[in-house]
C-alpha cells in the first residue's frame, strides 16, 4: 500500500468530536445527553429562505458563476451597507461556506512555511486549513481572567518574525464569545500596518451581539484596506449551517483576482443553497431581535448558572453563542469523558468540548471546557443542574 | 501591500474561460454565439430530484455528517452494485463536487513535490488541484490518431521516477470522450502494482457510453484495491452541475480515515443538494436511455459533420459529451478568437475551447479545439455549418 501524505497524517482530529464514541455509549445506556459540544443551533432557518427553494422554477440545477450569483453579490453588498461597511459587489466572492473562504484566503496569501498569529483559544478547524496550506499557526494566549480580551500589542510583537505573514481573528469569537472593541481592533491595525501583514477576520457571528454591544468590523479599519480579508457565512446568521454558503471579501483587487482562480478550479458554489441564501437577505429584522433575545436568555441561564456553582468560573461573553468555563477539576477532558461514561442525574448527562483542543500551546486550557448554549432554555437549566450535581461527586475534583 | 503566495500566482487560469471576453464582444455586436466551449448540459435534471427539494419538510438547514447523509451513502452503494462494483457505504465519502473529492485525495495521498502522471490532453482543472496540493503533473501524451487511446505502458514507464506517486485518469474522458477498454485498464493495473502507485479515476461520465460500449471501472481491478481511488459526481449524470455533490471512494481504510479529517475541517457537504442527489438515485432508467439516445445523435451530427469538412479530423468518441477536432489552421486559439471577433454566418458564430490548454506539454494541440456537444441538434447543425463556412474564409487556413 502506498504511503499517505505527511499533511494527511498531521491533520488534526476535531476536538468537538473526540468524545463522540463516549456519547454514543451513554445513549446506548439509556442516558439523555445534552449536546453542548457543537454549534448547531436549533433555531429555525428563515421561512423566506426555505420558501425560495421550495418555490424555485428551475428545471436544470446549473453551475453558477464561480464567484456566485451576481444578484446575490449585489444583495450582499446592500446587506453590508446596513452595517456601514463599504463593501461593493466586486469585493465579494461567494464560497462553499466560511471554511472554503478561509482555505482560499490561506492558499492565495501564504506560502508553505509562512506563519500566522492567532489569539488562542481559537476555532479548532483553523488548524485543518493551516495544515492544508502548509502554514504554521503561532498562538498568542488570551486570558480567561480578562474574558479572553485581545492580548497586549507587546505579546503579538514578541512573536513576529520574518516568516509572519498574517493575523487571524474571529469576532465575535468562537470558542470564547468575546467581542473585540473598536480600540482593540485599532491596536491590531497598528500591528498590521507596521509589519505589512494580512489581517483575516472571521465575522460570521456579526448578528449575535448582546447587552447593546455593536460589532466593529475589520472592514471599517482605515489605511489597511489592501491587507484586510473578511470571512463570512450564512451558517450561523440564518441557522443554515448545512447550506455551505460563505463569502471571501477584500478590497485588494489582486488578491480577489487570484482567489478567483482557486474558485474557478472548483467551478461554482452550490446553486440551491445560493437560492436560499439570496432569499435569506429578505429575512425580517424581528427574526434577529427574537433570536438575540433568545440567546441572551440562554446565555444568562448558562453563564449565571455556571458561576453560581462553587468553584466554577465563566466570563460572560457579549457575542456568539459559546462560553468557556473553568472547572474545579483535575482535567477537563477526563471530567467531560466521566460525565458521559460514569455520571447521570435524573437520567441526563452533559456533553461539552474540552477546551485544550482550542489552544495551540500544550498544557493550556486543561481545566476548561467550551459550551455552546444552543439548546432551549429548559434543557440548559437541566444541563446546569447536571453539572452542579456532577461536580459534587466527580472523583477528580480539586481539593 | 503584502505579497501573494507563489501558488496563487502560479494558479493556472481556465482554458475554457480565456475567450469569454471575445464572446461578450461578439454578443454585444449582435451575433448569436453557439457555446460549445463548456460542459454545462441543457438536459433537465430528473424531476424526482427537483421535487425532493421542493417538497422537503425541514425547518432547519442543518449540517450533515462530514461524510454525507448515511442514507445517501447506503443508496449510492446500491447504485454501484447495479454496475457490479463492490462499493460499500463505508467506502464512500460525500464531497462538495468531484472537485473537492480530487482535492482531498491529492491532499491525503501526496506530499508537495510528488509527481502524478496524467494522459494528456486532460481536464484542465486538474492543474488547479495539483497547484493547491503543491504536486507536479507529468503528462504522458495520447495521440489524436488513435482517438486518444491509452499511451503505451513503455511511455508511462519512461516517466516514472522516485517522485512518482500516482496516475490520474478520466474515464470516459473529458476532454477527449475516449472510453478506456478493460484491456487498457489492466495495463494500468500492471504499472500501478509494479511501482505501488495510487490510481485515481474520475468516472463522472459513467452513464455516457455509446454504441453499446460499457464502462469498465477501476473499482473492478483485482489486486490493487488499496491503491485505487474513485472520484464521482452527480453533476453530469443528472445534469445537476450546480448541486456540487461528488464522492471520494476507496477500499483503503487508512486513506478514507485520513480524508475524513479534511472533510471534518470543512464540516459537511451541502445539505440541500444532498437531498436532491439522494432522491436522484430514484431516477427512472428511461431518463438515461433518453439522454444517451440524445447524445448519440448530437455526437453524430457534430463529429460526422466535422469530418465532412475538408481538412478537419475528429475521432468519434464512445463516451462523455466532448470531442477534440484538428482543424486545418495555423493556430486553433487564433482561429477560435477570430470566430468570435471577425466571423459570422447568418448572424451566428461558434465558441470552442482551444485544446492547447488541455495539454501540459507546450506546443501540443496547437491545431486542435475541444467541443462540448451539449446543445440541441438544430443548434449543433448550425454550429457545424458555421465552422464549414468559417474555414472557407479564415485567413490563417493551412495551404
Amino acid at each position: 500500500m502506498p504511503t499517505l501524505s505527511s499533511k494527511g497524517l498531521q491533520m488534526p482530529a476535531s476536538p468537538i468530536r473526540k468524545l463522540v464514541p463516549y456519547a454514543e455509549t451513554a445513549k446506548k445506556a439509556g442516558k439523555y445527553v445534552f449536546h453542548l459540544n457543537i454549534g448547531q443551533p436549533d433555531i429555525a432557518s428563515p421561512q423566506v429562505a426555505i420558501d425560495a427553494v421550495k418555490n424555485m422554477d428551475r428545471t436544470v440545477i446549473e453551475y453558477s458563476h464561480s464567484a456566485g450569483f451576481e444578484s446575490y453579490r449585489n444583495g450582499l453588498s446592500d446587506y453590508y451597507k446596513k452595517f456601514n461597511l463599504p463593501i461593493n459587489p466586486e469585493d465579494i466572492m461567494i464560497t462553499t461556506g466560511g471554511s472554503e473562504a478561509l482555505t482560499f484566503a490561506f492558499m492565495t496569501c501564504f506560502n508553505p512555511g509562512d506563519e500566522v498569529i492567532i489569539p488562542e483559544p481559537f476555532y479548532a478547524n483553523y488548524n485543518g486549513f493551516a495544515t492544508s496550506a502548509g502554514i504554521k499557526i503561532v498562538p498568542v494566549t488570551a486570558d480567561i481572567q480578562t474574558g479572553f480580551a485581545l492580548p497586549d500589542v507587546a505579546d503579538f510583537e514578541k512573536l513576529i518574525t520574518e516568516k509572519t505573514k498574517g493575523i487571524v481573528i474571529c469576532n465575535p469569537a468562537n470558542p470564547t464569545g468575546y467581542l473585540y472593541t473598536k480600540e482593540e481592533l485599532e491596536k491590531l491595525r497598528e500591528i498590521v500596518q507596521r509589519h505589512d501583514l494580512y489581517l483575516f477576520a472571521d465575522e460570521v457571528y456579526r448578528e449575535f451581539c448582546y447587552d447593546g454591544a455593536t460589532p466593529f468590523s475589520v472592514m471599517s479599519l482605515q489605511g489597511i484596506e489592501e491587507n484586510v480579508v473578511l470571512i463570512d457565512s450564512v451558517s450561523k446568521r440564518y441557522s443554515m449551517c448545512g447550506a455551505r454558503i460563505g463569502a471571501l471579501i477584500s478590497k485588494n483587487k489582486k488578491l480577489m483576482e487570484t482567489a478567483l482562480k482557486f474558485a474557478q478550479a472548483r467551478l461554482s458554489p452550490p446553486t440551491l443553497a445560493q437560492i436560499a441564501s439570496e432569499a435569506a437577505l429578505q429575512t425580517p429584522d424581528n427574526y434577529f431581535t427574537d433570536v438575540v433575545d433568545e440567546y441572551v436568555e440562554r446565555r444568562n441561564i448558562m453563564v449565571d448558572g455556571l458561576n453560581a456553582i462553587d468553584g466554577v468560573f465563566c466570563p460572560k461573553p457579549k457575542g456568539a453563542f459559546y462560553c468557556i468555563a473553568e472547572f474545579p477539576v483535575d482535567d477537563a477532558e477526563r471530567f467531560c469523558q466521566w460525565l458521559l461514561e460514569e455520571f447521570e442525574f435524573e437520567g441526563n448527562t452533559v456533553m461539552m468540548a474540552p477546551a485544550s483542543g482550542f489552544y495551540a500551546t500544550k498544557g493550556l486550557g486543561k481545566k476548561q471546557a467550551r459550551i455552546a448554549y444552543v439548546l432551549e432554555k429548559s434543557a440548559l437549566k437541566k444541563a446546569v443542574r447536571c453539572l452542579e450535581e456532577a461536580l459534587k461527586v466527580y472523583p477528580g475534583r480539586d481539593q
